[in-house]
Order: C-alpha cells, then structure tokens, then sequence
C-alpha cells in the first residue's frame, strides 16, 4: 500500500486537531490574535526516540510526553496554554496506524489543556522519530514566573509527588529485576504511569502568578532543578529530605530496595518548584488546594551560591552522586 | 576531550544569540509582548540531514536554510518576524567547531531579518541531524495575507527568478555531469548559492499586505505551489511560461541544456507567489519596486478546479510530469 503523501497525512491526521487559529493547516503560518494587555510565554521542547521515550513505548504515550513536558513549562511560568506547533520527524519504520494512535493521544492532551494545534511540519527522520513541540502561552502582562527570582528567606515548594517517574523508568527499563518485583502492581503501574504520562500542573498557573516569587518545573530531578534555580538567583537552599513528598508507590518501592536517591535526582516528575514569601505560603497552598493540586513546604532559600544542601532526618547534610539527570 | 554539557553549550554559543525575550535563555520559557492591535503569525519548519541539505553543506549555509524557510513563510504572509526558537537534534557526530560555524550563520541570517532567538531546545538525534525552527512574526491585526484568497481575474506575480535553487542543486548533487561543465564559474556559483542561502523575501512584507489578495511562497516548485494555492481557492489558472522569470544564470543552464522542467517544478526558490486585483497590480508593483524585490507578471487566476495551464509561447498547453517536489 503507497503511504500517504504530507498533504494527505495533514487532511486525515493533523488538520482535525487544529484550532481556529490553525486555518485547518491548509496555509503557510497560523494565526493567533493575542488577548490584550497579556504578554506571550513560548517554549520548546523536543523527545526523541531511544533517548527521551522507548521505541516501543505506545504511540499516544509518546504524544503526551511530547506536549506535557511543553506544557509543564508555561504552567511553571504561571501561563495558560494558547496553541501549540509541531514537529514531527518520522523514522522509516512508521505505519499509520502508528500514526493514528499518536494523533489520538495528541488529541486527548491538547484538549484537555484547551491548547489546540496551530500548525506543524512533518518531515523524514533520517534515524529516530523526533517529535519536538513549541507551545505558546499567554500570563496578564508583567506577572511571568520567573526562575531566578527566589530571595533569601523564601519556603520552597514542590507540587504533587517526587520521584514515581524516575522509578517509573527503573521498572520500564527492566520490569522483574531486583525491588521491581516485589511491588504490588497498583504500585508497579502508578510508577511506570507517570514515567509515561507526565501531567503539566497547569491548574496551578494562577496561584503561581499571584502568590510565588521563583518557579520552575521539576524535569530532570529535584536535586538538579533546585541547584539550578538556586543558581539563576545566586543564592543557596536547605532542604528536609523527609518533607520531600513521596506517593504511596514510591514508598513501596523505597521499602522494597529501591534507592531514595533515584527519587531525589531522577528525571521526568514535571512537578511544579516554587520559592514563596513565607507570608505568601498559606494563600499559596490554599490556592494550590482549591485548583487540587497538593503543595509541600520542602525548604528554605539561602544566603550564598553553595549547592543547596540536603537534610536528613538526623541533621546530617546528605550530597548526591548524580545531581541532575541529561538526556544530552 | 569532554564534550560540553546543554548549559554549557547554552551558555557559549546559544545564549549571544538571545534577543530580550529569551531571558538569556536562563529560564523555563521566552518572553515576548504583542505589539497591541496586531495578530501573531507562526510557522514551523524543520530541516534534515541527507533529507533537506547535504549532510558536508557548511553549517553557517544550513543555519541559514532553516530559518530562512521559515522567514519566508512570514514573508508571504505579510508578517514582519518577531523571534524565533530552535529545535537543534544533534547527530552522534557534531563537534565544537561545526556547532560554532552553525551558531555564526544563524546570528548572521537572525541579525539580517531583525529575528532574534528566543529559546531552544538542544538534543541527541539518534539518527541524522535536524535543525527546527518555529518563527513568529506580526501583522496589524486581520492583515495576514492569506493563501486561499485569490479571485478569478486575478493576476498572477511572482517575486525575483524562478529554479536557480532547484538548478543548484542539480549542479551541487553532481558538479561535472552533463550541462553543469560547460557553466561560466558565476553562473554555477549563483546557483548553488541560491539553493545553499535562501533569503526570504521580507521586504516584500508590506507590499503583500496593503495590496495583494492572496500569497505564498515557493518552496516546492512553481508548478505544484500554483497549484496548491489555486486548489485552497477552488479556482484554476493560466500561465505564460515565458513570462517566468529566469536569472541569466538559469537561462545560461537551460542553454548548456538543463531542462526546463527543473527550474519550474524543483523547489527551494522562496520566492513569493501572489495573486492581486489587476486594478491594484501597478500599486503593488511599484511598493515593491521600491522595496527593491523585482515582481513579475506571469498569469491570471480562472474559474474552475482544474490544475492551472502552462502555456508556451506558441499557445500551446504544457503538463509536467512531477508537479511538486516532495521531501516527505
């Protein structure tokens, strides 16, 4: 059977995901009227075959990875989602049905952040599929989130739960071995789940904007996310290893023998950092309760550009082997 | 030696290149304020190695392919470019010196279109080197010059010469085969470079806007671009072939026996193909003229579906065998 051209995939695939503004792809660029007095949050982000996802990972996975972790970005800018554009690099090897299960995913995700597909190229990988994504978001002028913002004194915050993704992956990589089969399966799929699914805290933008100084999204593990955030504001952290919250599945697997630094440095949690006037946490976590997503004080920003530095619960500082987690 | 890790490459070669939206790129997002009473226009495309370039092409001539397919879509569109974020997929064989030779032809062709880098995204491209680019412009709001919206009656324009690119890549494929040898030194030089460095045609922004209906540019030939641009209108038209303009370069080739076919159906011209109300053409003519891009008269838009005529000299109708090139 002749694969279908560019033309043809676009009809049948992409253009009954495109929003207004997408002009049904049948144009050389999107359009976008942008809301007034709002200033535009752009990122991008790219997920690449056998290096951000495995081959075989399935197809609307693979989608939703490729828009969550875009779309983790503008909710940590306190944005809210406009559109996005996407690339897709297709390797020899696709099929459409291939094809149609991604759509499908990319589908489910767009709408359920109303962020509709504007436009895209697909193009012949040459190698691995790449899917890269740039996602437009919009904030009230002036209020963007920034990263390097925290001062001294700040409490520092993490959304949701640390580490599952990063066990995720250890059970993706190889399902029977070691502490990996011991786990009850609720737990095994809970873990491999959010490896797979990264859900963008979108729902906490708001109260970000009103109530955070700093914030970042937690992409390649805590440990280095936080030394980076604290970096970009030249100034240091402690934080209480036992705050850090943990899902009841990743603490079957701590029980069971994985490593709690997996958790800690591990990569793919798009959690939500954020650095907070200590007299702006309680509307903060109120806020954060009300758009239901749970928020945990971790910490504290400090004087000084040391790498922050880790507590456990008996006072001693613990420092880690592996900081931030590269797919590079 | 150790290769640098993402910041550090962010750091060295990405983060000179940052407009004051990309925040030096030390942040989750860009940052980017609409000009009020204006809509956004976005386009992306991707360029990939051994697909859409040489894999040997110089890295500054690729940087300037990838945005420049991307500027000249905003081109034709009538978009004046705002930023743009990169994409950059690394193959396992990029070195430092390659990725600074990229980085200078991507500051030249940004510096040269007022289009500053806002974010980007480097990674591992398990596979052949891609280079995306999503670039944003802006048009006063409800101005974008649209592709579908031609008229019969309408006459046809296209700017500069058409197929020195696709000519250039003939003679960049195989330098001494068959009409290739017998080209003056300039000649062959035009060429290639006219399939080496696209420049889009931004001057001709303004023009589009105040007085043509409908355009687009010419990435995939003039024969299958016509008749894409015809199809999203639902009409049909006729063109005299010797009225397309050809660069004394190209006429050169055809003379030493390329073939005619290869300059009109190869892609790569990023031209601008227009349609304008015949009562607003020597308007637009003259804001181009002005704008120094040469525009020509090459036909007339006609009722009907049917694929647009081509038509010789002699009155007869040409058909073409491949009507657009593919790279999908």
């Amino acid at each position: 059977m002749p694969r279908p051209t560019e033309d043809e995939l676009i009809a049948r695939y992409f253009a009954p995901l495109a929003g207004a503004g997408g002009l049904s792809l049948r144009d050389d660029a999107a359009l976008l009227t942008p809301s007034p007095g709002h200033d535009l949050v752009l990122t991008t982000d790219a997920v690449v075959a056998g290096v951000h996802y495995f081959p075989d990972d399935p197809a609307s996975s693979i989608a939703c990875k490729a828009l969550g972790v875009n779309l983790s970005d503008l909710a940590a800018k306190g944005a809210e989602p406009r559109g996005f554009l996407l690339t897709l690099a297709l390797s020899d090897e696709w099929d459409e049905p291939w094809l149609a299960e991604f759509c499908t995913g990319l589908s489910e995700a767009a709408a359920l952040a109303s962020c509709p597909l504007l436009g895209g190229d697909t193009v012949r990988a040459a190698g691995a599929t790449l899917v890269g994504i740039t996602a437009l978001g919009e904030v009230p002028a002036g209020t963007m989130v920034r990263r390097g913002a925290a001062k001294a004194g700040d409490r520092l915050l993490v959304s949701g739960t640390i580490g599952d993704a990063a066990l995720g992956l250890k059970l993706r990589q190889k399902p029977a071995a070691s502490w990996g089969g011991t786990l009850s399966f609720p737990a095994r799929t809970a873990l491999v789940d959010r490896y797979l699914h990264p859900q963008a805290r979108l729902a906490l933008a708001p109260a970000l904007r009103a109530h955070a100084r700093a914030a970042m999204d937690v992409s390649d593990g805590l440990v280095g996310d936080l030394a980076k955030m604290m970096r970009a504001a030249d100034l240091s952290a402690e934080v209480e290893i036992e705050a850090v919250p943990l899902s009841e599945a990743a603490r079957a697997a701590l029980a069971a023998g994985a490593r709690l630094d997996t958790a800690l440095t591990g990569g793919d949690d798009y959690e939500i950092l954020c650095a907070a006037d200590p007299a702006q946490v309680p509307a903060l976590r109120e806020a954060a309760l009300k758009a239901g997503v749970p928020l945990t004080e971790i910490g504290t920003v400090t004087e000084g550009g040391a790498p922050p530095v880790f507590r456990a619960a008996d006072g001693t500082a613990r420092s880690f082997r592996s900081g931030s987690f590269s797919h590079f």
